[in-house]
């Protein structure tokens, strides 16, 4: 596995304007990367005033206008995407992660812990947690708040993924310094890409953290955003460096105690 | 549950002199202290030559000489006491914790997690993660190396710790910065109790990094030691933030997808 040029792109997207919110973090994404992640519900904005108005501004996949802007724009350009959107499937609505290949082809995450008034919009993911071979590496998907439970991240490791691509909308402090440990404890790459500005379209104004970065095996941050500015987070990464071998005598995952985990 | 007053005993341990070890530790544990942390392995120092030099040193629970101390001193002061010793079990040792209560019961854990050369001298902990009353609240025990793997910490949180007592020597950095995560994810408290110091009993010098900590629910450090020296970090505890209910909405356990992790 060789390098590969990663990014997290940092946008601030207007509540509802799909067509400006695409553009412009489409027009983000750097010329030569392999793989770059766009935040959470990147096109719509994030607080929806009711169920039924996130049904209108959903897609379907592949077929909706972002998921189309975001394969054609992956077939271009040679890179792979991943993008956080409004997901309609019948009635349902999903709050998911689509991964789009240079090749065409594609793959769908939905977020499973849903936070807060999400549960009132979305059904929950039901896909599990699977990895996506993308540029020659596994990548793994989680959305926001899928962070805190640290089953997400291991079941994704456990799974071969070298990357956790990791679209949000963070409103708490707590993930920036946290995506490292989820780094160090299973020997991964994370892409984090958050958003900026405000919305305050209930009685509950949100402000997002941005803070968007590429965190290391070690956890080093090796390539950052700041809390309020869009922007973009470049880093390479070096696969071999997930090797789960972390002294000669300590590897990640033999040393597993299955057998006394009561989880 | 009321308020606690908990403590994390910072030492440097000179290697083989358990009895000036002991007293030393034991001098630093501060009064009206409900529960007190001491390191990893405090009686003896860390780097045993062979396992035969472990061997001499190590001692049976609860009747060797700094067993017996802790026990002694946890009637006198009230002060539940948790601290790593050498166990010996027939031919086998153990990197063990000893519970010492105030009312003269006690309790151990078998480090499941060695570390490196660890695996030379010590049988891998056999009694996986119990959670065990004490000063009125749960107690999960933990030992250095354990805290890189989430699923521990997990497991004694699920059984009910409100704190992960945690003896430590610690040689890697990652350690302080990550309690504070397996407290955010599992909303408990956390007391690493680290040593300072330099061993170099073999062809590889070790200097420990002290910076015990007394880490909150919310992952903040109520009170820490520096590198160097040794110290005591002494903090006021509210079992009541331990509660699992982190939005008004979302409830760390019962937001859990056992159905979708894979581990």
């Amino acid at each position: 596995m060789s390098r590969l040029t990663v990014a997290a792109v940092q946008t601030s997207p207007a509540f509802g304007e799909v067509a400006a919110n695409v553009a412009a973090a489409l027009a983000a994404v750097p010329a030569a990367c392999d793989l770059a992640v766009l935040p959470e519900l990147f096109s719509t904005g994030y607080q929806f005033r009711s169920r039924d108005e996130a049904f209108q501004l959903a897609e379907t996949l592949p077929d909706g206008p972002a998921c189309t802007a975001l394969r054609e724009r992956a077939a271009d350009s040679g890179t792979t995407l991943v993008a956080g959107l409004c997901e309609r499937n019948g009635e349902r609505l999903y709050n998911s992660a689509l991964l789009a290949r240079p090749d065409g082809s594609w793959e769908r995450y939905r977020k499973v812990h849903l936070f807060w008034d999400e549960k009132e919009i979305f059904a929950p993911g039901d896909l599990g947690f699977a990895v996506h071979e993308a540029c020659g590496i596994g990548v793994g998907m989680l959305i926001c708040f899928d962070w805190i439970f640290p089953e997400a991240a291991r079941t994704l490791a456990l799974a071969g993924a070298v990357l956790l691509a990791h679209p949000a909308n963070l409103v708490l402090p707590h993930c920036p310094r946290s995506m490292p440990v989820r780094c160090i404890e299973n020997r991964v790459y994370a892409v984090t890409a958050d958003r900026v500005g405000r919305e305050q379209r209930t009685a509950m104004p949100l402000v997002f953290i941005g803070r968007s970065q590429v965190i290391s095996p070690e956890g080093e941050r090796l390539a950052g955003c700041d809390g309020e500015h869009p922007g973009v987070a470049v880093a390479d990464i070096d696969p071999a460096r997930t090797d789960k071998q972390i002294t000669p005598r300590n590897h990640l995952w033999r040393d597993r105690r299955p057998d006394l985990y009561r989880l």
